[in-house]
């Protein structure tokens, strides 16, 4: 195996340390970072998501309430509770964790999120200023693959990047936040003629399909840095969208599935956590300054 | 010369007389389309720009009034003034034109324009609806370009497309854009290491840069569609960012500049004017069947 693996859990540690030094400060000027998860229905594929984004909260001295509504709630009543969560300054984030019942559209709910509490950063406003390289609270994942790959000893001006899956969260986030990096960035998907043609010529590539297996060693140029997005259950094992051993063999730089980008990301949620309040603490000073 | 020559004023026209149709039928129903065109200080650089946004609207039905604020006006009275087109239903979109003095941001004012009255598309959520896929007000310019496209006879799925050129309002949202439509999409811009390897390998080359020549004939593939978006003013001449006669020899399809996407971009803002009436009508119509 030619590939150095890239230690997620390690990275996480040291965001979520910055993290915390951050939310100690602002918890001294009264306002101490508060997340509300809100789920619908039954919680089992949810419950251990939100107990990790729980623990992790905890580790960065955030504040963590999980709130479960039952299935039967309508979309107006539900965008009445963020209503009141946008209003209420003690709240400073809104996580809506999938999935959710057929009648709410996730897409209704996160616009409903006010952009300045919108801490999973899936708001068009959030999505729209990371295009204008304006970022204020970016998709937790497409930031965590992002800033992994930025801890390599890469020059992210004029790299050579392959995004493989153009999701509105994952993949067209990567693409954006890497051309403001001064990246080329090619975005492949299931439409593309020959991926391996552009994942070939790339210096780094980023795979987020949701497919194991998908990308092989013989789809790298030698060297390449892989940062594996996918997450996959195949026989009671956790997998990426990557075929591990032969990319090891051909990559310089490699995610593991889990231990990758996983937990980096959740690290993620945590730090726009404490920029969101940071945000309103302003918001809401400004707000204050004007009206005296 | 092999390529077909793309008549963009053709095209425009056809766009504009749809336009018209759409805007007769919203004014039958007491809601005219209206837009008005906020410049600031000394207009002559803006001035052909706008007369030439009056005559398409006169050509689609759209009533256009513009206004002349001083240079002095500040930021702060700007954004009184929109806020006051934002909540008066008589106004159904506002262009803001450049330049603006150095005391007023662009961005500031884009924000301050209502989304549903965002007629040029250059709000964030505007552009973020695009990632989105979910398109209601596109930036005119890139949407221009890519119907353009659209209108020649290629499979768009898998198309391999290179945009030269990341700006926020034109490069970027075309990427989107043509992720949407199923193209595999390479964007490159100055600190691209070699442009012709991605624009030789494309199905279609969209550029928009602002350098006369940027394009010549041995960096398109032999029948690519050349979609050139620059505009610039050589020895008296305006002339787009393809050295024309070189890439004319190999292109299948090419726009001229001027006559090109120009043109077509200002039937687009027609378009989103009577798309953006349309949206607060049934805005309007639905906040009063909720009220009743």
């Amino acid at each position: 195996m030619n590939a150095t693996i890239i230690d997620g859990k390690s990275f996480a540690e040291q965001t979520l340390a910055q993290t915390r030094a951050e939310a100690q400060a602002l918890s001294a000027a009264g306002w101490a970072p508060r997340l509300v998860s809100i789920s619908v229905g039954d919680v089992a594929a949810a419950e251990l998501y939100v107990r990790n984004q729980q623990k992790r909260a905890e580790a960065a001295g955030v504040g963590f309430e999980a709130r479960n509504y039952p299935a039967s709630i309508s979309l107006e009543q539900l965008q009445g509770v963020l209503a009141g969560l946008n209003a209420d300054p003690r709240i400073n984030g809104i996580i809506i964790q999938r999935p959710l019942p057929a009648h709410i559209p996730v897409k209704a709910l996160q616009k409903a999120v006010h952009p300045l509490k919108d801490v999973e950063g899936m708001h068009p406003a959030s999505i729209g200023n990371i295009v204008y390289n304006d970022l204020e609270l970016g998709p937790c994942t497409a930031v965590a693959a992002v800033e992994i790959l930025k801890s390599l000893p890469l020059q992210m001006e004029g790299l050579n990047v392959c995004v493989i899956g153009h999701s509105e969260i994952v993949g067209k986030p990567i693409a954006f936040l890497m051309m403001g990096l001064g990246a080329t960035v090619t975005v492949c998907h299931h439409m593309t003629r020959q991926v391996a043609v552009h994942s070939r010529a790339a210096d780094a590539v980023f795979v987020a399909v949701g497919k194991p297996g998908l990308v092989h060693g013989d789809m790298l140029k030698p060297g390449a840095a892989l940062i594996d997005i996918g997450i996959n259950r195949v026989d009671g094992r956790t997998v990426g969208d990557a075929d591990f051993d032969s990319c090891a063999e051909v990559a310089g730089w490699i995610t593991p599935v889990p231990g990758g980008v996983g937990p980096v990301t959740v690290s993620i949620l945590m730090k726009n956590a404490v920029r969101a309040t940071r945000l309103q603490m302003e918001h809401y000073q400004a707000a204050f300054a004007a009206a005296v």
